[in-house]
């Protein structure tokens, strides 16, 4: 018997207050969560908020909702937050140790992971050393490492709760069905702002367009992502993670209305499909109350607003970073590690004017091809792996302004 | 914590290889079952077969299968099957009144009920009454008398497994959330082959064009009711009582493809739906192998071939019975009996070209404000009401014919 995810033994009962910390509190997933929990105080309390460099909304946060601990990475902001907080009864840490060493609090039920790229990865594998659910939105973690986080997880039963919408589509789905194969899953993609364009006009895009979705409000790294379809690359990988499934079980087709978030078809060919508008709080707040659905007043969805929900395959000729994620996806090791680390820096760069935007690709590309191909690494090697892929990139990029210049 | 159609309690052992007996094994659906029976010899064995008056097909698939006891409706045919199968070991039975009798045979684990209309009704209670787990194919027993039926179900601690598309496609996507209550659900119609018509146009058209299915392959009655819009207006009657539902949960939808088969919307506002190609064999599988999903060769939906869903608002204006299915489906009582036989009625003159396509909903009305409304009525309440509704109904056949004459 096939089991997704650890199968998902170990349900929280329906009737108890669940003591969550966020792992980057004050970005788009954060903030979105802290409104979910906000409105369910019977269910949800506040245990500990972290943030990079936010100091401001940290504070705020902490004063409104009273956590037990609070961390800011960025420790030059350290005497800011504590004096901030001075007469509260809350701890105030700083520095990207303290982000995994809080995790081992025992007031700790469930960490939603929340931050952004590879500095996600090392305080979740902390959390799930220290038995803490996972409910998780930082997909680079499994993107990354997923085959060590995954065994991890295993070993200290611990489930993964997805809140990508895409993987909570899946998850959702598969609910009553953990006995059930699945044959194939399909991620949809929204296609993004540059859908159907082609190289020549992708050539002249500035981040500016790239910024502007026209489903998702989301954090600006991810929008840069969507727009270059390195998202669904992405998650792609994350998805081979979570739900146990060989690279050709995993199939994107383009969505451009975003309401059928994923679809799952089992081996009886019968399909189940996840919907709704997009609104990230729904998979968010799925993730935390599992098993329950809890009351919401999100907007609902509407067909007289939606005649028609169409389909189109992904182009990934054009959108080379989807053909580029399926190699890493395919070729596993620390190739989709790489591929991560690069399109960080590549992003990054872009964001900044630096490079163009299908230049992400020739600069993912690039590392790919440089750095050395581990097929079963170790944490030190995906540290190692990512530090080396971010010095590469850095170079490229460099010689390339240097050109110019 | 509500419970859907007694929250499926006891579900069977994924490894118990189900006795069936089909009650109507000669028609659409009782032909397909035996070819979805016959794939899966490790997982069921026929127990018994019965057909109203088709001795043939009787015949042959009993020579085929070996059931233990088979039951011919139609008494003249007795000598007939009795003959023919006397060299084997099979139990051979005529008559009504047998029908209900065999459903009390030990050895039935299961039994799929998928004769037509209201005579469905009294071989189902005998078969709940004697403790058999349901596949409900004969959506006639709830549209009836689903208040009954569902009271004796619960309290003989039996589950009633959908088999029609669209609740399957809602017990399907219940699957692992029996604790999280339905907002509301969206039961898709492909609309029939008169979608878009108006009523000038309805006047004209022939059984011919109304027996021409855009989507599904199914009996004549059930295809006449599609056209008509009466079968979605049956299915409300049938959901309210399969799921416990209040009429205003109910909504109905037109979707052309019929690729998505229904939808459940849950309190937190997701949504989720099945979807798959129009395959009958697909719910009556998952009606008998529940909860497992059995491997299958049913072609598989590809998006390649559906670049577009599509949904609209019914037109329950043009198509009257939809309108008048909801007043039954509001008011209760026996006024769901008297819709359905009057309709009974009108579908069988209508297949003999004796009133017209729109006459039939005439009809249906006419005994709707003629019979006598039972806000509680009893099982033989129920069996008055419907004689009196089709004495009624023909009658006014009966008149009309004698006019044109």
């Amino acid at each position: 018997m096939q089991k997704y995810n650890l199968g998902y033994i170990c349900q929280p009962s329906a009737n108890v207050k669940k003591s969550i910390a966020i792992l980057g509190s004050t970005g788009s997933i954060g903030t979105q969560a802290l409104e979910v929990i906000a409105s369910h105080p019977e269910k949800f309390s506040v245990e500990v908020l972290t943030s990079n460099s936010n100091a401001d909304l940290l504070i705020e946060q902490s004063i409104l909702l009273q956590p037990n601990a609070v961390v800011i990475a960025d420790e030059k902001k350290y005497h800011q937050v504590k004096t901030a907080l001075e007469k509260f009864p809350i701890k105030v840490f700083a520095g990207d140790a303290a982000l995994s060493q809080v995790m081992e609090m025992e007031t700790i039920d469930m960490v939603l992971t929340a931050v952004v790229g590879f500095a996600g990865l090392k305080p979740t594998l902390a959390a799930i050393n220290a038995g803490k659910q996972i409910a998780l939105a930082n997909k680079e973690t499994l993107v990354v490492a997923g085959e060590l986080v995954t065994a991890l997880a295993k070993e200290k039963a611990v489930n993964i709760y997805p809140v990508d919408s895409e993987h909570s589509a899946i998850f959702q789905c598969l609910a009553g069905e953990w006995n059930n194969p699945i044959e194939k899953i399909y991620l949809t993609a929204s296609g993004g702002p540059f859908r159907g364009k082609d190289k020549a006009f992708l050539t002249t895009v500035k981040k500016e367009q790239a910024l502007k979705h026209p489903n998702w409000d989301m954090g600006a790294k991810i929008t840069i992502d969507s727009a270059s379809m390195m998202n669904k690359g992405l998650e792609m990988i994350e998805a081979k993670w979570l739900f146990h499934l060989t690279p050709d079980q995993i199939d994107v087709i383009i969505h451009p209305q975003s309401i059928i978030h994923s679809i799952v078809q089992f081996r009886d060919g019968s399909m189940k499909a996840q919907m709704g508008l997009p609104d990230m709080k729904l998979p968010i707040q799925y993730a935390l109350g599992y098993p329950d659905r809890l009351k919401s007043t999100f907007p609902r969805f509407d067909f007289a607003n939606y005649s028609s929900l169409t389909f189109e395959k992904p182009d990934s000729t054009t959108f080379r970073n989807l053909a580029l994620s399926i190699v890493a996806l395919q070729k596993g090791g620390n190739l989709p590690c790489i591929l991560n680390a690069a399109n960080e820096i590549a992003v990054a760069a872009f964001l900044k004017d630096q490079i163009g935007f299908l230049e992400m690709s020739d600069l993912i590309e690039e590392c790919m091809s440089a750095i050395k191909f581990i097929e079963h690494p170790t944490l030190e090697d995906y540290i190692h792996t990512d530090h080396e892929t971010r010095i590469k990139a850095k170079e490229w990029i460099e010689k390339k302004l240097t050109v110019i210049r």
